[in-house]
């Protein structure tokens, strides 16, 4: 009988998992169980989905289920397994929409449940006109709503938050941001996210740091505002929760499997879990850090495809080895790209580096060439021998690029010397003839001891 | 006395040598001399110039002699060096405005007298309405020809020609440009030269490939028209010569400094050239090339800055190398930016290497994100390991800073399956969950063995 491969989650992770199982392996017997309606979406397109840049959910969707059939994938949505046997190598499944319960036995299971949105512990979480974001489903009701509201508050300022509040902008709501640290995307450097709230401010809409939400105001169990700690209210009939994400581990703790940082499910390097028979990867588990070696918990759509990958890749019997992340992050604001990577000075000197950063500004043309758009960049190195240890770059939609560089030097361990010493390519209309990269390298170079 | 320092050209490798020198030893007496009108111009600009984009031509000019004076470097525009003694350590200058001959001595001297275009060797090269591009003079003398012409014609189809060909079309002249080669940019792979010559046909430019012209024909001593071996007459009031340049080494010549590939300069990995109290940097003189380690002639702006600095440091005793060059290069023909890093196929073969190549095309954004542009992407790698030997990529203007990835990552001597694994920054606004890069990865992946 062919060995029998169950699937625990149909999107990124899964689905990559599932695929390259089967590719590699064509007589695995492959079923994959989704508990929404949707395999294969992706998630991080639903902002754009919400503020209509993306006309219908399908277009989110890479792969339906019918298109899996064809890769031999057996996909069943609406299915939501509830329990894990581990002794008896089965699961148990519920279909949603009639609620019959059956058992499905597996060789090999893979894990791939994702994140749960958090949800702030504050009177009026639950009022109507509050939502979080993480399903086509969470996408399809919030755009219904967004067409009959004027006033939306987003609870978080991280990327997620930050793209949603653009995108509710964009469709001519008024749009407040309450965000608890005392600056936006807290993995930047101070003057970078200032950089993000002026590029916010300037567009429209209200930014507040250093601001806690200590409750959510209703009126016959619909929102109508959010109040904040300073006593402050703001009205609102719209509100979005995007305070980040927790790993989506109820089965993998009912059956007993180890957990690891922030309550991840712990995976060596070959996505197996504590349990041999079983895999794990994306939002649900953990990754390791290129430059610390250490476990941490990165949930991003890049990392699951890559673990999804290895899993399915060891699952048949090929001892691939997942690659570190860097915690690479890009994401637009109205016109501004804002991209990082690898570890912020702070964050960097915890981790027990002798850190130390620069930053520079830069046109991304050659000064002369019109169109040019200034480009904030800024390198996080050691100071004894200049090994980098993380970028930011702010500036036009080429920051992405830029970064990106810096992800292959870090991960080449590079120091700011070979940094500067790179032949990158030079024309007036694309890049001055000091790109911002080696302006910053050349910088940092004066750090260095 | 202070010890004299004597540079001879003063444009990038002249200036950023004779600035590091000064800038680290400030009691070095430092004179520049320069042939032209103008000192530091980014001659890279010129074909913006005359399309006028760039305004003015002061507005190419980095650092005038004013500027330069106050950071103590003293600057003669209009001065030519007309030989070298190096018996008794002087230069023999003429003064172009009134004929005036002195001598210059020096402690140390810097070559950094640029390139010239090459001259087909045709009947009519000298006709008026025949010119090349490469000084300030050249760009004012030919924009002012543009305003007065209907119909160009640009011999050469490498990055300046098609540069020129872009700007010239855009002021509403028709153009044809005519390239021996069977394919423009010939260091491309075929299908990706095609893709620039559809880009220019798209634009109304009309593309002969292996086409030699064989004379140029005018009345009167003003050029009409452009005759091909193939007997084919062209009629222009314009043609640009842009079939490439040589290094400018007539006076390396007349006082012996050894010479090397392609006639350029010899010199080490400190610029220093077969006099020790002589260096050479820039557009005279060679580089080394990263993978193969051997001297190459790769006149480029970026290659010119970063010698020049290297020479300044050794003049004053500060014992900096050279990076080697990729011969990195991008341009932008209309909409289409084209890129390239490292070694073609074919040139990697002539160099040794068991090279395959692979291309891929894939859309920059999220395939549902609006705006996306197919990039085309091209890693060149050995079979064995995977090492990466060059890259080049044609899309968006995202395709710059995608091949920027490739200079770091072989820079780093990365194997493709190395380039796979980067954790490149993902948004859909911004790029695809899977980079192009990674695509190309993958698809390499399959070919090594």
């Amino acid at each position: 009988m062919a060995k029998r491969l169950v699937v625990i989650g149909g999107t990124a992770a899964g689905l990559s998992a599932a695929s390259k199982a089967k590719r590699s392996c064509p007589e695995l017997d492959v079923t994959v169980f989704e508990r929404t309606c949707y395999t294969s979406y992706g998630a991080c397109g639903l902002p754009y989905f919400v503020g209509g840049l993306v006309a219908e959910p399908e277009d989110l969707i890479t792969l339906n289920v019918e298109q899996l059939a064809r890769r031999g994938i057996d996909t069943h949505v609406r299915h939501e397994v509830q329990k894990i046997d581990r002794e008896r190598k089965c699961v148990e499944v519920v279909r949603l929409t009639d609620g019959r319960v059956f058992e499905a036995p597996y060789d090999i299971l893979v894990l791939a449940t994702g994140a749960k949105p958090l949800v702030p512990d504050i009177q009026g979480h639950d009022l109507k006109g509050v939502h979080s974001l993480r399903t086509v489903e969470d996408g399809i009701m919030l755009r219904s709503i967004v067409r009959e509201s004027k006033r939306a508050v987003v609870i978080g300022g991280g990327f997620i938050g930050l793209e949603v509040a653009e995108q509710l902008r964009e469709t001519g709501l008024h749009v407040e941001v309450v965000e608890l640290e005392n600056r936006l995307l807290p993995m930047l450097e101070e003057s970078n996210s200032q950089m993000v709230k002026d590029a916010l401010e300037s567009h429209g809409v209200v930014v507040h740091t250093g601001a806690s939400a200590t409750e959510i105001l209703g009126t016959d169990g619909f929102v109508h505002g959010v109040k904040l700690a300073n006593g402050e209210e703001i009205s609102a009939d719209l509100v979005l929760l995007s305070i980040g994400v927790s790993p989506e581990t109820s089965l993998a703790a009912q059956c007993g499997l180890e957990l690891g940082p922030k309550g991840a499910i712990k995976v060596d390097a070959h996505q197996r879990t504590s349990d041999p028979d079983i895999y794990a990867c994306g939002d649900c588990c953990h990754s390791f850090h290129t430059l610390t070696g250490k476990p941490v918990y990165v949930p991003l759509g890049t990392t699951a495809n890559k673990q999804g990958r290895v899993a399915g890749e060891n699952i048949v019997g090929n001892p691939a080895t997942s690659p570190g992340v860097l915690g690479s992050l890009v994401t637009k604001v109205f016109n501004l790209t804002v991209a990082a990577t690898g570890l912020g000075e702070a964050q960097a000197k915890r981790e027990g580096f002798d850190a130390v950063s620069c930053t520079i500004v830069k046109s991304d043309r050659a000064s002369y060439y019109p169109g040019g758009i200034d480009t904030r960049m800024t390198l996080v190195f050691e100071q004894k021998g200049g090994r980098l240890l993380g970028a930011q770059a702010l500036g036009g939609p080429t920051a992405a690029g830029r970064v990106n560089v810096l992800v292959a030097a870090i991960a080449a361990g590079m120091t700011v010397q070979q940094l500067g010493e790179l032949d990158l390519v030079y024309s007036p209309s694309v890049a001055p003839v000091y790109d911002p990269i080696l302006i910053a390298a050349s910088q940092a170079l004066k750090l260095v001891q």
